[in-house]
């Protein structure tokens, strides 16, 4: 750790000089505080081009089919906002692996709470309802009691999907026993025991990519192709302008003509028979390209979801665990009723979903429900959350983050545009596809890993240990990039 | 450990005293040898009934929906083939958490693998298309190398499907790039994008709850009831008549009858436009019942499944690891080519399946795609199948519990019936639903854990670990229960 700590010190002064030795250089973001996270490394350090040789020797090996891997990690020299591949290089990690490392890699609480012997039991037995108190109570206080029942999962949205259906359909035979009828036709696919229900999805949407939730994500053809997929309705995201300040009449109209298609589609689905059950959107549209809607966007399709009688579920997979600067998302609509049904996973570690009524609980059942690894870890970031006061962090870098994009595109006005995000959950996009490309993987060669999302976006996906720090360190490094690209 | 043997000799004293002294004893197995089993326990020990007061207490204070928990378990203090509950109730387990614990709980070799710090890493990052050695090359072994492509997941059967239509389309666009029409059409769940193909399944089948599992899975109706499905074609299992050989003619007719409506299923369905794309089917339909089929029928399925293009997608979840006394049930049918693709789980400790041929990788793909902790247990527990020589142990203990089965049956010919099995994979018929939950019940009581499958199935689902001591330590408590019975 003393060497961590001189090391760091070292890397501040000869970031300084670089930054102000460096030719051409454009941008300099203001002068970084000392980092604050202990267990960091101090900053990027490139030992070859990314894949280098050792990770692509590896792609050659495998019996696996790795064709989608970029390069392989060491994970055990990653720390804390850096991911270390096998060829040694050192990147600041703003990608997370999608957003799911929630405090960085190897936090020392995470590391402490594995290597106590009373913990490692967990490892061997996978099958469980179980209930982990620290857990709960942390989710119940962040749901203000409203919603009871949590079932932990790696299923993700799929059940969920389940659940919408039992509830309505508990709702609409009055919570009595199903009929004879009922219980036979269910056997053999066909209704009223299988009925023909939908759930209204978004264009642009991502919900999973199992049977049912492919259904519901449309964001990628190849994810969806040769699939068969249930015929359910789609209705239009809002596809907003920027700067928003500058096109609030013209947005306003947007959502308008977003929620006019919802009820219409509502109605449509009810007349061709397969009325739709529930309505799942995310808070905002992370894989489709990072859009997002306002508050009032979302408090007007629940209200239309409660009017017709469908399932409100917000899919926080994404947006879940604090990278919003609240720790869901739809804590920034400000409604008491935000949801019926709320998904979770990524930087909550394991799959999930909280709702509202009780329903008979062997009916969303499997062997693996609620690996109890994955919840003691849960446990320990929630707590890390609370103890490092890592919304506030989250907010500070996120505000941090937001002006450094919203300069580097007053800047770069013929590359970057519509920077976007709430807390660190940012996203900016770029002029083309392969303009994009270039940048990413010029960035991921400076020793910044970034992710893409829809067509032309870069999406920011750090982790809740991304300090102020690391967001100068990175506009400093980002704005070199793009010098060389202009 | 030295009082853990002493302890032992202790209880098998008692126990041989307790077999001599019952009274009403009508069986009495043979002599048991010791067990080899040397983390394991030395037999039952009941203290309350189960579920005892704590586990009723703990039922009461939970946020997690329980009603589905029968007991909570104390898996600190469980060991080998003994599960130990929060009341302090040692039970010798035959159930293994619906045949998920492979080699007994805690097993010294396992926890040797956690207690290594270098092990540790891989709980914080589950992200990955890992690739470990050991597991690969177990499993290429164990395919004859004709399987190439491994994909290990949480998602069961799931992905599966996916596999088989990509496998079927791939091929019938002539593995060239699909067209526009079909990335437009797919996004919005339409045709040709989203063709309209099927999968074939078997009444009584069981291949998962997430969505399109559940449209082939047919062994009750609670799992199905409310669940939009697909209209897919449903085929009959064979139902055997026991003892076989007093029934050969009328089984072989049975299953010549089944095998026909596979193949004017797949005419119809073809006619329907709904083309059947694969055919999955369990080697024993276990959740259904155990319902078991001759090799003979599977082969002549796997033909029929080649003959229209078809691919045959065995189900292993169950079966698969070693159970059946082989490492994967379908070896006993004896064929070169016995599957397109294989999944499996369970005793496999992840999910996952492997298959012939190669697509495009990143249509299957998650964000938990090869938990690097599971995948290092399962290499190990691959290890110790072979170290301990556990196909052996399986054969030898299978043979046992079957003998034991069949003299009980014909001691308790009015309440038992259809014993049958493979390995110790096995099951017996109790006269009715009620009778069979009430033996399920005072079986627990004594110490014996046991499972119900079908409408009046007991199935038997020990560890690999579990050796010819523990069967006759079981038929011993278990006649004990049937003498109450009658």
């Amino acid at each position: 750790m003393a060497y961590s700590v001189i090391s760091r010190r070292l890397a501040l002064t000869l970031n300084t000089n670089l930054r102000l030795s460096v030719s051409g250089c454009r941008y300099a973001s203001k002068a970084a505080p000392k980092a604050q996270v202990d267990f960091d490394y101090d900053g990027p350090s490139m030992k070859t081009e990314v894949p280098g040789p050792r990770s692509r020797v590896r792609k050659h090996v495998s019996s696996q089919n790795v064709a989608a891997v970029n390069f392989f990690c060491n994970y055990e020299e990653s720390r804390g906002n850096y991911l270390v591949d096998v060829d040694g290089n050192r990147m600041l990690d703003i990608y997370t692996q999608i957003s799911s490392i929630p405090i960085g890699y190897n936090h020392p609480a995470l590391l402490k709470l594995m290597s106590n012997p009373n913990n490692l039991v967990g490892h061997y037995w996978s099958f469980a309802l179980c209930k982990p108190e620290s857990l709960i109570t942390v989710l119940e206080s962040k749901t203000s009691g409203q919603m009871l029942y949590v079932i932990l999962n790696q299923m993700f949205t799929q059940l969920d999907f389940k659940c919408v259906w039992f509830l309505v359909q508990n709702k609409e035979r009055g919570h009595t026993s199903p009929s004879n009828e009922e219980l036979r036709t269910s056997m053999i696919n066909q209704g009223p025991g299988c009925p023909d229900l939908s759930i209204l999805s978004f264009m642009g949407g991502f919900h999973g990519r199992t049977l049912g939730c492919l259904a519901t994500t449309h964001s990628k053809a190849i994810h969806k192709l040769d699939v068969p997929a249930f015929d359910w309705p789609i209705a239009p995201f809002p596809k907003l302008q920027y700067p928003l300040e500058e096109f609030s009449r013209e947005n306003a109209q947007e959502e308008a003509r977003c929620l006019e298609q919802v009820e219409d589609l509502i109605g449509k689905w009810r007349q061709k028979g397969k009325p739709v059950a529930g309505i799942v959107i995310e808070p905002i549209q992370a894989e489709g390209g990072d859009n997002h809607a306002s508050a009032e966007f979302f408090r007007s399709l629940r209200k239309i979801a409660s009017k017709h009688g469908c399932a409100f579920h917000v899919d926080e997979v994404q947006t879940g665990g604090g990278c919003t600067g609240k720790f869901w998302a739809h804590e920034h609509w400000g409604m008491d009723d935000p949801a019926d049904i709320v998904s979770f996973s990524k930087k909550l570690l394991t799959g999930g979903f909280y709702y509202k009524d009780a329903f008979q609980p062997y009916r969303i059942f499997n062997t693996w429900m609620g690996d109890p690894t994955k919840n003691l870890l849960l446990s320990e970031v929630l707590s890390v959350i609370r103890r490092e006061n890592l919304l506030v962090e989250v907010n500070r870098s996120g505000k941090a983050l937001m002006n450094g994009l919203n300069e580097l595109q007053a800047q770069y006005a013929g590359i970057l545009s519509r920077a976007r995000g709430q807390g660190t959950f940012c996203a900016i996009d770029v002029c083309d596809d392969a303009t994009r490309n270039n940048i990413l993987q010029k960035a991921r060669n400076k020793g910044i890993l970034l992710g893409a999302c829809g067509d032309r976006s870069i999406r920011f996906r750090p982790a809740l240990v991304f300090k102020e720090y690391h967001v100068h360190m990175f506009l400093n490094l980002f704005n070199d990039v793009l010098a060389q690209i202009k």
